[in-house]
Order: structure tokens, then C-alpha cells, then sequence
């Protein structure tokens, strides 16, 4: 993804966050590898929203799922889960907010929100996807 | 374990993957010292899944047991596990899919599968192990 | 910071780069505790990049100098320098490109910056540090 | 990069090993995210190899260059490469045998070889990467 678009992608995410009157938001945007091209945590936002908004869309990448398949999968199988976060240093997230961007079929990247709930940071996210015509997996 | 029979069983459980119409997988084989011999993920599969796929098969050949009797016990000493895990640097991952393969009786390592269900992970694993001729741990 | 004031950071800092023709950018604005507030990793740079240009800004605030500064004492006390990157996880890197950000005399922040030479990554800090009418110690 | 085309990478790799005599090499492909596609370590070859390998081709990828020219810039460097292999937890590997591959000027991922001198591991690199009409940068 280019980091146009990944800009683009955070610009639509605050934008909601504010429409929604959300708590500050964070933002990350990550590669198909799950490398961060940009982010930005709003003023007044807690330090570490940031890693928790990046482990929402590093771990959809890096298992597969978008982040509320995941925190659904993990009621149903806890032990996995805390052993998979364990063996991955705790860089997986599953709660609602985490997305998987898809263009024309192919994987292009993941954006993470963290700061409200999990459900009002899922709806910023799916906004950004949807102002810039990507497709999602959530 | 030669490599040459490291390659065939990978092959074998791809082949038994696409065969089940599984999701793709990921699948590593492990020398008895924990150690990758060789490794593939499929096109599609989450960066972490090969992880996961150690995490089995590491987990199996440290502790002496496969991955799904790991995953039984786990639920009967749950405490147990989550400090073993963390005492492991979590590369233990206590569920179906990870396989210690022997010869005439001598571990010769491990092999270990994630994609699909742990289920199926284990299937295409017993099947690799039973097209070359192996003896199997799960 | 205010994360409007980070922005503009960035977007100056790759103006800068772009006019002197630098190698693709990798830019990050920290708080004054070390934590990203934002960040932007250009078109063609690879991906450990953002981290080298957070191991600049994170390590002049820990420390109290800029990274050239950093640089140019770790070159007097090597074994000093080793030891404290150790302690602090490695996040310490000692090169031009991370630069202290004040307003009237108060650390407001770090901005860091990775991708081409020390030089030229200072230089585009210090132009987007001008711009913003930013003091700063490098 | 498809799996097809790592395994032919890997299958080409060793057949040039085999033909210049070297040691036993271990290879492994990685995607542009650093992550693994595939891999393979030959009989008898030390069971750190493949680290090594993937040390040459993810630090490539990390920092945006070939593993040689990480090696040529590290002795004008010396400091600066050793700050960065600890703040990338040592994974930075600045030695030949890391080659960049890329596909009409697109990085679709890197070769890392270990287990002879550094220029018989990155020869074998390179007439893999011949093999497959793949572009590179070492």
C-alpha cells in the first residue's frame, strides 16, 4: 500500500472518530508483512494505544483473520489463543478494530484503531475502507 | 532426518491439504534438537502461521508428547502449562497438528502443520507420516 | 505535541527529502516519554527503517542530547555506549537524524528520521523543525 | 512470491552448491515482510545455519540493501551497524549471501544462504536468481 493511501486511511478514521464523537483515537496502518507505513494517536490518547492498535492489525495479518473473527474464535478456545499470543511476544490483539484491506482480491495491508470501544473503533476503521473503496475483512 | 525426506513429507501434506480442500497451510519439519530442517507456507497463509506451525512441533519434541496429547493436558493442568510456556519463551503451542515421527523406534523430529482447523492440521500431518513410512507421536 | 503540529512534521520532512532527491524516507514524531504520536514510512523503503529512525528520536530523549550529539560522544566512550544500548533493549541508536524538539524552552518532543545518509535524514528533520518554528538540539 | 517459485529457488540454490562442492548450505526465501516462505538445511550442516541465512536476507529487506553491501558499509560504519543489529534484536546479518529479488522492479522478497565463504553463499544466490529471470540486488 502506498503511504498515500495509508494517510488517506487515518484522515477517514479521525474523521468518523469525531462524527461518532469517539474517545481519542490511534491509528496504524501495516504492510502485508505487518510493518507500520503510518500511524497517528490523537491528542490526550493513553501511550500505549498505539501498540494496542497495531497488536489488533498485526495479529489479523499474521493469523489471517480480521481482529473481531479472532476475538470471536478466542471465547471458543482460550488456551490456544493465550499460548499463540505467548509464542508471538504478545503482538496479537483480539478485539474489534483490527482490518484486513484487501484491492481487486489481493491483501494489501491491515489498519488497527484502538480508543474507544471495540465496536466504535471497528466502525471508524470500516469507514476508511469503505471512503477508499477497499475491500475488507474484519 | 535427510532433508530429501523433509521435502517429501512437506509435499505430502500439501498434497493431503489441497485434496481436503483445507485453507492454506503452513508446515515445518524439525530435527530432533528443535531445529527447522525445512519449511513452506502456502500462498494466502498469515505471516505467524509458520510460527504456529513450529510452535507444535517445537513444543512436541521438547516435552516428549504430540502436540494433541500436549493439548489434553493442557486442559487438566492449565497452570502447568502457562508457566512452562512462559519458562519456553511461549515457542510452545499446545494443540493438534504437531507430530514427533519415528524410525524403527528412534525420534528422528517433528513435524508440525497450521492453517485449518487443528483437526484437519493433524490429518494432513498422519498422512504425510503414513505415505513415507513413519512412525507417529500425536 | 498535538498531533496536528506531528503531521505537519512529517509532510515537511518529506518535502525536504524529496527536494534534495533523498533515498525514500522513514519519518517519527515521539512524545516527550518516548512514545509515537505519529509516523510515515515512504514508497520503497524497507521495512526496519521506521524502527532506526524511532532508535534515534527515542534514544535522544532518553538521553537528553540529539543523536548527532549521541553519535559523536559514543566515538569517545564506546564500551559506555554498548553497555546502555544493551540496558535499554537496543531502542539507543547513536547517528545523525534524531532531533530534540522545543518550544520557548520546553521538550515538547523528538522527531527522527531514516534512509539516506545521517547528513541528509538531519538535515530534512531540521528543515521541517524550521518550518514548525521549533528550537531544537541535535 | 509464490511458494512454487521459492522452492525452485531453493531447489536451484543447492544444485549450484552442489556443483562448486561448497559445504552444506541452508537456504531460505523470505516475502518483502521478512517473513518466511520457505526453507531448507542440508544434511550435516550446523543447526544455527538457516538463522544465519535469514539474518543475511531480513536485514536486506529491513534496511533496503543487499547483504553485501551491508557488509561493505559496516566496516565504514562499525558503531552504527552494531547499534542497529541490537535495536533489530541482532537479526541484521551484514554479510554476502543476502540477495534482494525483485520481479519488473517490484521486490517480491529475498534469498539468504548460509554455509560456505560468503561468495560461494551468495554465487549460489545468484545463479538461482538467474535461473528463475529474477532481478536482483546483493
Amino acid at each position: 500500500m502506498e503511504l498515500r493511501t495509508a494517510f488517506a486511511l487515518i484522515e477517514a478514521t479521525l474523521e468518523e472518530g469525531r462524527r461518532r464523537k469517539a474517545r481519542p483515537l490511534s491509528v496504524v496502518v501495516l504492510d502485508p508483512g505487518g510493518h507500520q507505513i503510518a500511524s497517528a494517536r490523537e491528542d490526550g490518547a493513553g501511550f500505549a494505544r498505539l501498540a494496542l492498535a497495531q497488536g489488533k492489525a498485526w495479529g489479523s495479518l499474521g493469523i489471517g483473520f480480521g481482529s473481531r473473527t479472532l476475538s470471536e474464535r478466542v471465547t471458543k478456545a482460550p488456551e490456544f489463543f493465550a499460548a499463540a499470543a505467548s509464542l508471538l511476544d504478545g503482538r496479537l490483539l483480539p478485539a474489534p478494530g483490527g482490518v484486513l484491506l484487501l484491492r481487486d482480491g489481493t491483501l494489501i495491508g491491515a489498519l488497527g484503531v484502538s480508543g474507544d470501544t471495540g465496536d466504535t473503533d471497528e466502525a471508524c476503521a470500516l469507514f476508511a475502507a469503505g471512503r477508499l473503496g477497499l475491500e475488507h475483512e474484519r
